[in-house]
């Protein structure tokens, strides 16, 4: 059968997969709990299966639930967290739209560069990074910009601060705006209630404060955000992303769209049973508690925190990299000697920081205390 | 510290995933081969892993094996088969380009709808479901139209039908365009030699002929496709899918782009794995012989093939629904009863058609010789 002779020369000849157990603690993905990597082993089902549209409406349930929102159009996006990013830009903004973005770092500046590409009229406020914005310097910035869309992010990844964000939904609705949040490093770990705030559209990540495996990421916005969806005078650039097309897939129309990523539906809808088990205010106050228990630490044996206190996330911490020394060495000194990852600092940040990231089920006292063990010996 | 009370309006009670266990004969996904699911139960890295660039680096290596090409940019994007398709549109088609796009099915159709949303002026050569395209036919469609890019399926999924590519490269050299080609259903199945075709931009998918759960999805582009990507004079309405930020995370730069969904990766690199110690043009003749088996016994328990045969997919075939039969309760049946998941038509053939696929770990006399079995009890 082969007409044409086979080049042979890109095959290669390889042993089956072999990985290195790490201790996943930089900015993810975070490692994911045994029961899930168990639940993604399942063989899979096909993506019209009534038992998979039956898992699907579960997942709907339990990311409400977790986000504290009622919004009917909550789903996975069949990508990362990048992609469940993109989403939210390409379904309600369209050429010339205003969009106000808060920059405090390197996701700000994601928002900025991708909502130039939908044609948005972008323009920002800026804060250092590592801190936040106050509800005054965001009135301001409404009130010279009346944008159609105000973005923030709520949990900084690459700088470890927490977006304050009360108060911030009355003053979109004041401007007639939507308001939308990145909360990839947040959900999970750190206490949101997107429907008392007032957020129109969110977007986060699988591998972080949900502890699952990365690839599948949760996407809501609220009957405001559908309402621009659905006046849109062009169709959403980006078919893979229309929320007028997933929508009917993942609601009671059920239409094919696109196969899903099965396995990872099954791993996130097993992290997010766990969650519900625990609770989601029980996973926020774990959170909370071992980060604190990583911040003494940290200060015990002579590192600095790049954020403020109270602005800290309970998922993330930044930590100085000592004057003299070499971030990148010791971080690569961490995952060759010890198997254990942290982050390098990005941006602004580049060299100056450290991201530890505690995060889902690595959110255990164990994990600081193999750290904390591992940075005193690399740090003699 | 949760300052708002928790609405457990959402919250489940569940049980961990139990879920049945299906011979998947439809479209796709096919079931994995036991190896690859192993594999992606493994323990994530991160992705900025040493270890996790150097399986990258084989994943490049295979994919250009099991295509057949030498492209430097050919990767796996981080979606199913369709964020991969919108991949070629987005990065290649800017506002006003000429597409013109071969239509004869259900995945033609979607391109026509994808490169509009990029601003293509699009112009469709059709033909019934189920028929292909002659090269005289695209060579007057093209003389017609001369766009800056043809779109041909090479494995309609909805049809079953396989579009013959030989030359058509030749004839888009001759009008200075690019060949783009949609080879989600015969990416390890059938024959494909894409440099040998001249084709410029090609997808897939994972859970076909690769034998592999969906997710992470083969990209590729030629150095033709990427200079007129390189030629853009606005950026790619994409920032997920944008081939000059991915091609510095996937090549030498190693600069961050996206947290790549790890254990998807692991996956497809047991499957690439797996098939190169097959032989990739082992594995075609591998398809062809078992389809041969399962048309043989289709025939013989009275049941007509849609496709006229030299036309025929090994990797998906079209059954007729017989006269006065409800395909769908049929399907069901099979599935309920029988836990073998087959396909219904879809658009023009919906009703009309079962697809049945034999695709990748699944290609095996006795995945025939399950499916005939119960087809008899089924049609009795």
């Amino acid at each position: 059968m082969p007409t044409i002779s086979i080049n042979n020369s890109q095959k290669l000849n390889l042993s089956p997969l072999k990985m290195p157990e790490r201790l996943l603690l930089g900015p993810g993905p975070s490692n994911a709990h045994p029961a899930v990597l168990q639940a993604m082993n399942t063989t899979p089902v096909g993506h019209l299966d009534p038992t998979f549209l039956a898992l699907m409406d579960e997942i709907q349930s339990l990311l409400r639930y977790v986000w504290q929102t009622e919004n009917p159009l909550t789903i996975a996006v069949s990508g990362t967290g990048t992609a469940a990013m993109e989403a939210t830009l390409a379904n309600v903004v369209e050429a010339g739209d205003g969009v106000l973005i808060g920059v405090s770092g390197y996701f700000g500046n994601r928002l900025v560069d991708m909502a130039g590409r939908y044609g948005a009229e972008v323009k920002t406020i800026n804060k250092p990074w590592g801190e936040v914005f106050s509800l005054d310097e965001l009135r301001a910035a409404m009130a010279t910009h009346r944008p159609r869309i105000l973005a923030l992010v709520h949990a900084e990844t690459s700088t470890g601060a927490r977006q304050p964000l009360e108060g911030v939904g009355e003053l979109c609705r004041e401007y007639g705006c939507l308001l939308l949040v990145d909360t990839v490093t947040s959900l999970g770990g750190v206490p949101i209630y997107l429907d008392e705030w007032g957020v129109d559209l969110a977007y986060s990540c699988s591998q972080k404060g949900l502890g699952c495996p990365p690839g599948a990421s949760p996407f809501t916005m609220s009957a405001r955000a559908m309402e621009k969806l659905q006046q849109r005078s062009s169709k959403v650039k980006n078919w893979y992303l229309d929320m007028l097309l997933l929508g009917k897939y993942w609601g009671s129309e059920r239409v094919y769209h696109h196969t899903a990523p099965i396995n990872l539906y099954y791993a996130l809808r097993e992290a997010l049973r766990l969650l519900a088990e625990e609770g989601v205010e029980n996973s926020w106050q774990r959170h909370q508690r071992n980060v604190e228990y990583l911040w003494e630490n940290l200060e015990s044996i002579g590192l600095t925190l790049h954020v403020e206190k109270q602005y800290r996330l309970p998922t993330l911490t930044t930590v100085r990299v000592p004057e003299g020394k070499d971030g990148k060495a010791i971080a690569s000194k961490l995952l060759q000697d010890y198997n254990i990852e942290i982050g390098n600092g990005l941006g602004e940040l580049a060299g100056k920081v450290w991201r530890v990231g505690l995060m889902g089920y690595n959110s255990r006292p164990e994990s600081v205390d193999q750290l904390i063990a591992a940075f005193k010996e690399v740090l003699k």
